[in-house]
């Protein structure tokens, strides 16, 4: 891991962009990590594309730091300057056509969109933990939130390091991710939108029902795709205390 | 409304036992109360027998007297030493039969337990809130809290003074109760325990999409019927303190 340049935040946030290899990256700590006080990290999963995500990414990120969390994330495959996985480009292509076409979108297309994402992330997403933990600031244990359901749901089966997880109901989850999300056993919290335009709510709903988690809490809530209320990001930072303090 | 008895609680919790005509009830307000600071008041629902559900409804007093509100509650009609509801015991025989078959529990059994009990017991909550209301150390606004959906839902509707209601998806609601949810449009709280054994849950989340209210928040937690989590318990004064405050 390379850092490449750094900057403090308001609230005193420190922000580095970094390089893992090829993917670049940004961490987050908060002003009171040191190498005497590591905090507790939140992997914050998102859609692809960190430079358009950011603003989003970075008042979550702020967000957790107030509660005394360090947050990073990395570029997925495909994502911003990284090179097209040419597959997913294929199925993202049919998905849209389907959805323009107001036609029902096909397992199959679903798998190919998903399916090889996961496979190439989930390994990266584990070398930037090895990365990011050997870094004298940051502790243990470690939460994933975001909305990429499988790399959550794949990350919280084979990644013994992941201590809970917030997920976003938000994303169309291959068949073969709901049979994973059978052997999750990590403490979850599901946020849902009830009447999400992008989202099939049964289909959530059933997801949610899969994972094999003992505790699990789905938060269902109105405003659409993008309208979770404001106090569910406090409540993440609460559901993240219990879990990974 | 006379008050026949009053003790002090640990945390300086006042709690007054009351009739009003021949209906008990149990009225505690947290030790910041006084003419000059009223507090917001939360009526507190439960399936009836005040004695049987006192512990319980204790606890559920007190975590509000802690967050600044008072809380009351009455017996219903049928409970504890109240007359019994000649309809309301036949429709809950009928009910406990089909349980013990294993038979469906009919339409018309619900509507037997549930209707009368919510057409009786409304205006006599709606009586206990202007008692309670004229007290010098009791302003508004006021929220329900309770397991008894079809009180809730019709309290929700008729009585302007409600203002937030929190719902335990815990009991059955007869289709006309399921039209009227339509009508409410208070912020509204529902806990679903998603594996109650007690309860149908497709019901619940039908009920739940029928509320009108523009603000509405799902909690779906494991543990089964009586087993939500005691974070809810948390959860549930941060609701009412962002709604009565």
């Amino acid at each position: 891991m390379r850092f490449t340049s750094e900057q403090r935040l308001d609230d005193d946030v420190l922000e580095r962009h970094f390089t893992l290899g090829e993917i670049p990256g940004i961490l987050w700590t908060p002003g009171s990590a040191s190498a005497s006080t590591p905090v507790p990290l939140i992997l914050v999963g998102h859609p692809g594309g960190l430079r358009d995500m950011y603003s989003r990414l970075v008042v979550r990120a702020c967000h957790s730091a107030a509660e005394g969390f360090a947050a990073a994330t990395i570029e997925l495959p495909g994502g911003g300057d990284r090179p097209r996985v040419a597959d997913v480009e294929e199925a993202r292509a049919d998905l849209l056509r389907a959805l323009a076409a107001g036609e029902p979108v096909g397992d199959d297309t679903v798998d190919r969109l998903v399916l090889p994402l996961v496979d190439q992330a989930v390994p990266e997403w584990r070398s930037a933990l090895d990365a990011i933990l050997a870094l004298p600031e940051i502790g243990g244990p470690v939460g994933y939130a975001g909305g990429i359901m499988g790399i959550g749901i794949r990350l919280a089966v084979v990644e013994p390091r992941i201590s809970a997880a917030l997920l976003f109901a938000g994303s169309v989850v291959p068949r073969a991710l709901v049979e994973e999300a059978r052997q999750v056993t990590v403490p979850l919290q599901v946020l849902l939108q009830w009447d999400d335009e992008g989202n099939d709510r049964q289909s959530a709903l059933d997801l949610f029902d899969a994972f094999g988690s003992a505790e699990k809490t789905l938060h269902a809530n109105m405003g659409g795709h993008t309208g979770v209320p404001e106090f569910e990001g406090d409540d993440v930072n609460r559901f993240f205390a219990r879990h990974l303090k």
